[in-house]
């Protein structure tokens, strides 16, 4: 079993009966969500808010109960990969361009879990390059502006024409190799006007679940507390 | 002439040869565009960049230039209305609908200049509501965030439906009332995902005319500094 695999169906551990759950995007969280769509047919009573069309068709196919997110009066807990992941459990999301719509889930969601493999842990965020939605008028403008920030961005692209998010605007993939001021930066991008959001997830982790090779699992819980190391060899 | 036609083409007068010049939107800028029109068949020589499809609709067949802002090298003076503006020249824009491109065009330009007839400065912004600009997904889980900041929000409507922005976003119209922190709050809602843009321009505004009853303009400079109040009755 992968070390994507063994952590993504370790997540599902989290999940408890009558608990609402938004649903990451990505090929970690994908294995939670199978996991998650075997114990509801074994009886666990919980209801989805899927972060993207892809999980919420997936989430459909596994039979899982999904709500509208303006429906749900709270969520419980949201479980989502990352793209990378530092010692202070801060993320950059974003890769699969649903970077909004996950951290609006997961800033709602009384508790974040992040679900990685163990290659997405770094010492310093930045080496993959940090998603940035902004909306396409002036776009350039907008670019010069983020570029001012110490980083060197490209338009993402889809074919020959510019990618559009679920939500109708434009990414940068912005490089700006390290980040050593992960708050600051996440308050500077927000403020540009024509920046809609960044894949920078600052202070939201509650706890991580990281999976290593040869089946071993690595939970971190919540308040950065390292609780519990176990191995599953299975 | 009323107060509104006085300080909108004193505005004007802001505009020299070679400039490129942001032109919000709204009835006291309107009368700054209706003069450049006229300042431009005298041989003015400008590029203007509109706020809005109304204002380059309105610019356009007055003969002015326009560029596209993503052609715009730079902007070298952007000038709008407001819906409030207060002591410390801190506005509340918007009522329009068109905060996010024009806050947009207000922060690229080198200098802003406001104009507004007298019955827009305030003591302390939030009588008029504050215009928030957010994403349609989930936008009453954001609304429920935004009045836990201290406002009372209406989703802003076209008839029975939803009015769109520009950008195929919602606004809320926000009642805070009283605003004693536009900076905090400006940063407050920009930080929570979903907002997209709110109509809070703090620290943006270089220089004020302000259309008095009965002729009168007064001229408020840079650097908040009055340095000159002249009476114009014609």
């Amino acid at each position: 079993m992968d070390a994507k695999q063994i952590a993504g169906e370790k997540a599902a551990e989290y999940v408890k009966d009558e608990m609402v759950v938004g649903l990451g995007t990505g090929s970690t969280v994908y294995w939670t969500i199978v996991k998650l769509g075997q114990l509801v047919k074994n009886g666990l009573k919980m209801k989805g808010v899927p972060t993207s069309t892809k999980t919420e068709e997936l989430a459909r196919s596994l039979g899982i109960p999904l709500i509208d997110i303006n429906n749900a009066k709270k969520i419980d807990l949201a479980i989502d990969g990352a793209d990378e992941v530092d010692a202070e459990f801060n993320l950059i999301k974003g890769g699969g361009g649903a970077l909004l719509r996950e951290k609006m889930i997961a800033s709602l969601a009384e508790r974040f879990l992040v679900v990685v493999d163990e290659t997405k842990c770094v010492k310093t965020l930045g080496s993959f390059p940090l998603p940035v939605e902004i909306v396409p008028f002036g776009w350039q403008m907008t670019r010069n502006r983020i570029d001012g920030l110490g980083c060197e961005s490209k338009l993402r692209t889809a074919g020959r024409a510019p990618y559009i998010t679920d939500n109708g605007n434009f990414i940068l993939d912005c490089g700006f190799d390290e980040i050593h001021d992960a708050n600051g930066l996440n308050l500077e991008l927000n403020r540009i006007p024509g920046v809609v959001e960044n894949g920078l997830f600052v202070n939201m982790t509650d706890a991580i679940v990281i999976g290593r090779n040869r089946g071993k699992v690595e939970e971190c819980l919540f308040c950065r507390e390292r609780i519990q190391s176990s191995t599953h060899t299975k």
